[in-house]
């Protein structure tokens, strides 16, 4: 339902419409200029070869001194949802499982299920603030669990699991011989400090992109921190799959690395105000979500509200969210990206607020 | 050991070793200037968010238009390896098999296997310059046979497939209720006119890349064109795989189409240059090979050669070549790509003869 509503947002778009798309974690911010000019030098200098699957030395060597791992455990992906992707198609024998805490991004669901295995969700509450109950998760693992995958800060809750919680996953996962994989695409500009899965040792999976850090979505660019027989296996895959990120891409992203905590600030600042102006919009409609600890994203609750229907009707109204059962069983929720500039979230959520049957 | 000796190759480089690379399909020639140009343009006008998982709706058209098809028909993805790959790995299930005239690109046995299908080979002979023996092709049909793959111009061989052969596959495909497969990568610079699938109707499958044609190898964008229902599978797993190709990359392919005719022929005679010198050089040395009808490969045999061997100590020399072994059971041979002007074609060849047992 994410990617129809997605592509139906295209689609009237095409026909000239004017859409606010609070659907999918894309900001309307632009790619940092030094990044662009990187890129264009880079295509220039005739970077455009086919280059290793493993990803270019240098940002490979970049990324294992920010991560404090050696370069062998790190492999550039086509984007982390590519790493995750082809992490499930290597891990996972059909009938193993997977098992996932809930509200949960649409496509671990998706392909969990395209390689033939099982996704298991751990149902979250907005109650407790999303917080991932360790004992209940013990409860879904068994002898066929494979993965268990953390999403911190979270999408589609913007949550960041506390440091307690994280390291008592990480102690559980390793007591059943399940590893861990870390989807940590929003810290780099989280709110509140979030731990990394690489702060408990490197037994485990860390996946990473710079589509948020530093508005790349489009450039497809992610990577992967595995232990090295894994990464040789992630690498023969892409060899036969994506072959490689274009090597122009890399060297624009190696760019952006040199000012990441500038441009990481500054996107973070921005959506600090964006959020405090959709907070202050939502609570006067009295909805109920929790404060978020990071960008993108809002989860609001609408009592007996269903979300699919909603999504769609919405757009018709020019704004566009994605229905909660995206994320799992969470009908009456709906998820609202805040891509936009303060104005225009103002805007849209007002047409949303009145909307709401 | 094709990607082997390529990320040797690579590292060999790193360490400051000068080789001339005639092991891999990627030619020196830039990307044109007009292609680069495009592509920045789109990056600075903000062309750089998620897109269509279908690709953008401008170069499906023009590519709809180009082979005489509906848009819906067309699947932009990245690159024609991705293409292939997500083709098997939709209509392959374990235990069923694809038929492969042989010698073959390494990548459609790589990938076969990988999703569970068993490749079959048809072997070719050089002394009939690799012609497709129907009738042996019969025998490798059977129930469980899901597609067979046609490459024609074919890397290896740079051989094409004939009017009369082609026809005659994929009437043999249809009885059997066989998918024929058709990646045509080289089609638009070969040297003699090459058949298309869709020359045979719009029942089978077209895969195609602007890699050879607009030397743009590490750029990773190709398409398929497919029936309606089929691309829709392949837009829905690139939504949960490579999400996009970067738009930005789809306008500066754009751009390469408005002079599709001049860029190709450019490129061709380059070839053809570079070709002639090569035929002189391997001939001299009495080497037996098939004449190219297509750029980029001749694919030499010579008797007794171990050219998994051959191609390691080569390395040494600063020259790298493809050995048989690569394309199925060809140990005698090597394949040599024409990926550098003429001068070094005839220095690098120059050192293989002398290196040659």
């Amino acid at each position: 339902m994410l990617y129809e509503i997605s592509e139906k947002a295209i689609q009237l778009e095409n026909q000239g419409k004017k859409i606010i798309k609070f659907n999918l974690g894309d900001t309307d911010m632009p790619t940092p200029p030094e990044i662009v000019e990187a890129a264009y030098l880079a295509m220039k200098q005739g970077k455009t070869k086919y280059s290793s699957a493993a990803g270019e030395k240098k940002l490979r060597e970049e990324l294992a001194s920010i991560h404090g791992v050696s370069v062998d455990n790190v492999v550039i992906t086509a984007g982390s949802k590519w790493a995750i992707f082809s992490l499930m198609f290597l891990l996972l024998k059909k009938g193993e499982n997977v098992v996932v805490p809930s509200p949960h991004w649409t496509s671990y669901e998706l392909a969990a299920r395209k390689v033939g295995a099982e996704p298991r969700f751990l149902k979250g509450d907005l109650e407790s603030e999303w917080r991932i109950d360790v004992e209940k998760l013990v409860g879904l693992i068994d002898e066929k669990t494979r993965l268990i995958i953390l999403n911190s800060p979270s999408n589609p809750t913007s949550k960041v699991v506390d440091e307690k919680t994280f390291g008592e996953i990480v102690q559980l996962a390793e007591s059943r011989g399940v590893t861990v994989l870390s989807d940590e695409v929003y810290a780099d500009i989280s709110f509140v400090p979030a731990k990394s899965i690489l702060d408990f040792g490197e037994d485990h999976i860390l996946v990473n992109s710079f589509s948020k850090t530093f508005a790349m979505t489009g450039w497809r660019i992610g990577y992967a921190v595995v232990e090295e027989e894994l990464a040789q296996r992630m690498i023969k895959l892409n060899q036969i799959t994506t072959t490689c990120v274009p090597a122009f891409i890399q060297y624009g992203t190696l760019k952006g690395l040199e000012s990441k905590r500038k441009i990481a600030d500054d996107i973070r600042e921005q959506f600090r105000l964006r959020a405090d102006v959709a907070i202050k919009v939502l609570r006067k409609a009295g909805m109920k979500f929790a404060r978020p600890d990071a960008p993108f994203y809002l989860f609001p609750k609408v009592e007996g509200l269903d979300s699919e229907r909603f999504a769609l009707d919405l757009l018709d109204r020019g704004v566009a969210v994605a229905p909660g059962t995206a994320f799992g069983d969470y009908r009456e929720y709906f998820r609202i990206a805040l891509t936009v500039g303060e104005e225009k979230v103002r805007e849209g959520l007002e047409t949303l607020c009145e909307a709401l049957p």
